[in-house]
């Protein structure tokens, strides 16, 4: 690099005036380690969510519903408590924090968003809260990674993808972290997720965006079949690059694409993070009568415990899947017509398995990490793909100890 | 007893002539073990079966459909191979064995009613089965108790109910036996149950009893949430005691109400027999918008793993419960009318948690054997009940390992 270019780059940084600023802070939930992240968006940022349906939604989700009329400067998302089954109480803590907060960082409390994860059922701790949001110095000296590991839980690993994507021959960085190990089902579960793009697009298409990928990405992930109380995707705009025109149907369909592989990852870190998951399973309903039914089938095999357990053994079990498929009496499918591949080996077809079904080749390719599971019903053009783990004994000792 | 007395009562032996005979035998699919069973019914028997509704039914399951329609005089069963997922080969398989044995007790091969369990997916070994059919020799000196032992598979005990109802100020044999453990879903699953009453019953009445009890007992268990290939009850009227006028109406309702209570204390064996199970739990959902409701409610939470882990960890976490109903977001319901019970204790109100979620009370009780759950919707008239087992890390052990 020369030394002009150096300048230029400088000086380019320097302008960067639309960057997120974020700050990792102990709020005293957690013992020591940092329990809380503050985002601070800047002016130019637009914000989209795309949070759980659940009933008994936590109290910021509640909250972020009426929060998101307003413009959004800051994010806190907290780790260790899920302010969820807390009643009334838990939407006076929430808002209490944003208040709180909002008197040390100089916004209305309603400019804020919030994001819980953790335990369900727990009061927060709102003394120790105040205490830490007044006593804290707020610097905004973290970085995502920071971030990433701040909101985890139970997960093993912190969960990041800082890239350049390229939209319009110009390179746009994407920071996207998120958080999420058990309760993983259709519409999302434990999970959060924050991703920054630096771009200006407006709130209809970021919207539309956000809807589509998470569509395709999180909600077709399933580790234990719940979905959760506090399930939030979020993605901001930070307002960067506004000489690219996001406006046009073609930058949009390329950001949307590029998004969409970015939250894949993102997926698939939380499958493979599952608790105690040992594989990740994709599997593919094909040729079905319809979409639908192609994804109620999916669903049903990658919650069926009986598959589960079958591929953490390595055990290319083709009667549990061809024995669940058969038990979904309401769907319309032709039973002869059914063919089923297991890591590309056609392992059932006219009713009975082949003989590769008991092949070394097949035998061996189920103790790889990544197993594929094909379902043709040749019944028509539906289909549906779900992404899931295996059921493991760890993930029992997990969830039978994890105190609630 | 007299020596009048011991007379009359031999002699009243002698004549019951509608008397169900038994062998146990080993026809070549388990090493040594008797791994089949020959039930011979008495001339004025009738026959009644329930039977999976799974698409890809077991071989003699798509068999009897069509031995239902003659008289069926003999019923064999064999453990150790479903003879499901075996195609044409199956049925021609299953086919040989009724015509095999057939010839060796006289009758016709449609006379003869086919049941299998095992492993599913290998053909029967038919040469085995015909050498071993053929060297038997047919004395029916078996009991109820050695049949409950033949048609065992993975279970761990056998299970049977003999006993005396009262109908009509007589009292009237039944005897009942069952096998099943893992597998175990609505719609009953890989189980399959034989009872016998000595009454004589129309098949339109037996018919009748026999949908009705099987939907309020076998139905509403759950283990894993899979329906098998294999699923069948089987209930036998001797035609003894024909003096008891079965067509009445208010006698029919006794013989139900009697026959509901052993076939739910069937059903309960195999719930605790459940894979792995420690524990037996009772789900009640109760004033739903309606049963269907309140059937789905059930369900969702007795195929809730995170729900099933906690109870293995005597862990009385309602946020699981709460989690679970909320997120079935199609079911009408109000969530701060909700109430939930714990072992007869108040946990849940007001969309939170009752003080009471942590008492030493609640503690305790959440380590014995049975589990009570009552979840108020508060909604309307619709209840439901499910019975289901934990989920444990015995369960994931013996479901890797099982050989496919």
């Amino acid at each position: 690099m020369s030394c002009h270019e150096y300048e230029v780059q400088t000086m380019l940084r320097k302008n960067m005036k639309n960057k997120i600023l974020i700050q990792t802070l102990n709020i005293g939930i957690k013992n020591k380690k940092d329990d809380a992240v503050l985002f601070k968006l800047p002016k130019s940022s637009k914000v989209s969510i795309v949070a759980t349906k659940n009933k008994f939604a936590a109290a910021p989700v509640i909250i972020n519903r009426k929060h998101m009329k307003f413009k959004s400067k800051f994010l806190l998302v907290n780790s260790g408590n899920a302010n969820a089954g807390t009643g009334n109480q838990g939407i006076k803590n929430a808002i209490g924090c944003a208040k709180i907060l909002s008197k040390e960082i100089d916004c209305n409390y309603n400019e804020i968003l919030l994001f819980s994860t953790g335990i369900i059922g727990q009061q927060l701790p709102m003394k120790q809260i105040e205490k830490k949001l007044h006593s804290s110095s707020y610097d905004f000296k973290a970085s995502w990674v920071d971030a990433s590991k701040a909101i985890m839980t139970t997960d093993k690993f912190n969960k990041i993808i800082s890239k350049k994507i390229n939209i319009c021959n110009k390179k746009i960085s994407v920071n996207a972290i998120c958080k999420g190990a058990g309760m993983i089902e259709p519409n999302m579960a434990t999970m959060l997720s924050f991703v920054s793009i630096d771009l200006a697009i407006t709130k209809k298409n970021l919207d539309l965006i956000l809807k589509r990928v998470v569509n395709k990405t999180f909600n077709i992930i399933s580790v234990d079949g719940d979905m959760s109380t506090n399930d939030s995707v979020v993605l901001i705009s930070t307002g960067e690059n506004s000489d690219i025109q996001t406006n046009k149907p073609v930058v949009l369909k390329k950001i949307e694409s590029q998004l969409e592989v970015i939250f894949m990852q993102l997926a698939e870190m939380i499958v493979r993070d599952g608790e105690g998951a040992t594989k990740i399973i994709t599997i593919n309903v094909l040729n079905a009568k319809n979409n639908l039914f192609a994804k109620k089938i999916s669903y049903s095999i990658a919650n069926s415990n009986l598959f589960k357990t079958a591929m953490y053994g390595s055990d290319a079990n083709w009667g549990r899947i061809i024995a669940r498929l058969g038990s979904l009496i309401d769907i319309n499918f032709i039973p002869s017509k059914v063919k089923l591949y297991i890591n590309d080996i056609l392992v059932f077809k006219n009713e009975t398995n082949t003989k590769m079904s008991d092949s070394t080749r097949l035998k061996n390719s189920m103790k790889k990490s990544k197993i594929k599971i094909d379902l043709l019903l040749n019944n028509g053009k539906g289909s549906y793909t779900v992404k899931t783990s295996d059921l493991t004994k760890k993930y029992v000792h997990l969830n039978s100890a994890y105190p609630s």
